[in-house]
């Protein structure tokens, strides 16, 4: 997607003099900075994933494959510290699974291989890897595109469809385009007037830092507000959809994703609100019936709650303290909206509702990835 | 209620030698500051009120009675004079219709009394009008507390009541005790263990900065989380009720308050939390019945959801932006929870059913106050 007018991904190789190099948009810095890192080494790799200068199930998955074409580079041809080096790639977010398919699955390009083609066998699987996850979210936003046309054939001349979306299932979380954000550029790029309602997500605020800025750098208008408005933006008839992302979805429905997440479902269906949920199929975890206290929810540092990160006027980027020292945080990263609520959900298979019988028509049995987990 | 052990009202008098001076706390410090102010003019009470160095219906009500006092002492026996910086008082929040009440009852109390008068009688009426928003949210208390009790009666022992609430509806929104805080307060008084669950209410803060303080210092165990969380706390049992203030009720029942309450009030109903709402009878609006579409909300302004206040590690309070320059935001103050969701209202004079019947039972026809807005 576009930054400033010039079309990136979130992680990509550039060739020059015979020189592939690994980059990256660090995005612990936006939108305040856009700092573009070059990953020299698997090492440099393992520290961008565990400091989360890149997040988002398919950004981590395919910076991982990456990775792994770099210990094929520095294992000189030792199958020992191929594995070691993958490992600890392996070690750097160990509930991402999506890391951990990224790292199986480039093991298995290079399985029976000689060395000497280990590094060129690993970065075409890597390219491979990073283009699937940008075609699967192009697909999910083709399919999502006639929900919002529909949407847009019904409503006044010179009305935008209003869609509301929390945190950020975005372009940055995967290579391109997005699982939420995919329908509703499908139908900014198809000059239908579009109007997103940005959730600002606290605690870590991805929504109001990187969803804004995605859409901002993409040309669609959007407004930030504040996690407790949505529900009277609903109640005053203000949104027309709800998108969201997921991060696991069980095989009845429910789905866990952000924080939150589950109140905006609420809301939508106490006033008819449609609400869908995209994700990539492989997000599907078919081991699991009910997510609501079922699905282990992360708990995370009370820092998130208690701190957080803005711009001094001096333009200085600072971290301070929200609370009176010593008081007492809880910090639960993400919630299960039950199936129920939700309208329907957009893969990049196509859409069904969030019954078991029609999930299982669209997606099948196994899907590659067990579950994706940011 | 207590500060560093000390007893307080949010604004109060003091007389030292044959001198009496008018105190507030200035609630813009708190917490990271406990300032005292005194306000020695009309025109420091106006500036308190207008830039909310108080806020709260019950506390910007008799600060304004104050000032009236201010204002007969500055009037020289001129009523013209007199009517003129009531004027300035009623200017300042023009909204907030607890602050035309308390100057109008000021004026009925000197009517037909010489000047000389004046000073003495609104003084009389300032402590009166304050001693009854006092014993208001006291009894507010009293009806609650035997909800709290029953529950804990219910409960294994060791294990506390887990009370959830919504922005600052505490003694610090009024002259003592609060409203959705009074039965949490009689509570822990009472010997029952509880703790509290303070949703920071964004973009003010007022749960983050001012709940949270009031329960520290009057030795609440509590624990602050974003606005997001509490869906998630109903659902996973970690929730026992909701209590939260109101800035004005409808004839049926409906509540709007707070930006968010709406979504925690959808929650509370869909895992049976039970959901209670607190305030004095007179926020009692009746000439409204439905509340959703019906109530205008208040749009405030953008920086208040753009920015936001902190401390940095080496002590200084800043104020910080969270957005890339030029994003667009909306900020709307109050949501509309309809009565269908609220278990029960708790006033000072009784609690009851969200019905219209119930509620005219109880509280019969007009109120003194048309209602209440902070």
């Amino acid at each position: 997607m576009k930054i400033d007018g010039k079309s990136y991904r979130t992680v990509w190789t550039e060739s020059a003099e015979g020189h592939v190099s690994l980059k990256i948009i660090d995005q612990r810095r936006l939108p305040f900075a856009l700092v573009i890192e070059e990953l020299g080494s698997v090492e440099d790799v393992a520290v961008a994933i565990m400091d989360m200068h890149v997040r988002g199930a398919g950004c981590i998955g395919a910076t991982a494959a990456y990775g792994v074409w770099l210990a094929a580079k520095e294992c000189e041809g030792s199958r020992e510290k191929l594995d070691s080096l993958c490992t600890r790639l392996l070690c750097t977010r160990p509930t991402a699974s999506n890391l951990a398919w990224a790292v199986k699955r480039q093991l298995k390009a290079i399985e029976g291989q000689s060395a000497e083609y280990w590094a060129d066998l690993t970065l075409q699987e890597a390219e491979r890897i990073a283009d699937e996850d940008s075609s699967w979210c192009l697909s999910i936003g083709r399919h999502g595109l006639p929900l919002i046309e529909e949407i847009a054939a019904a409503k006044p001349d010179g009305e935008a469809v209003n869609i509301l979306t929390h945190c950020n299932a975005g372009w940055l979380a995967f290579t391109d385009w997005g699982s939420a954000t995919a329908p509703i550029y499908a139908a900014h790029h198809a000059g239908i007037d579009v109007h997103v309602w940005v959730d600002e997500t606290r605690p870590r605020n991805q929504g109001a830092r990187l969803t804004s800025w995605e859409l901002e750098n993409e040309g669609v208008p959007h407004t930030v507000i504040v996690d407790n408005a949505g529900g009277h933006l609903m109640q005053t008839g203000k949104v027309d959809m709800v998108i969201t992302g997921a991060d696991r979805v069980t095989r009845r429905g429910d789905v866990c994703n952000k924080i939150g997440t589950y109140l905006k479902a609420l809301a939508a269906s106490d006033n008819d609100v449609p609400f869908y949920v995209a994700f990539p199929s492989s997000t599907l975890d078919w081991d699991i019936d009910h997510g609501v206290g079922v699905i282990p929810i992360e708990e995370r540092g009370n820092e998130e709650v208690s701190r957080i990160e803005g711009v001094l006027d001096s333009g200085e980027i600072v971290n301070i303290s929200l609370l009176e020292e010593g008081i007492q945080t809880a910090n639960y990263a993400f919630d299960v909206s039950p199936a129920h609520l939700i309208t329907g959900l957009i893969t990049e298979r196509g859409i069904c509702r969030a019954f078991e019988e029609d999930i299982k028509a669209l997606l099948g049995g196994e899907s590659e990835i067990e579950y994706l987990s940011i």
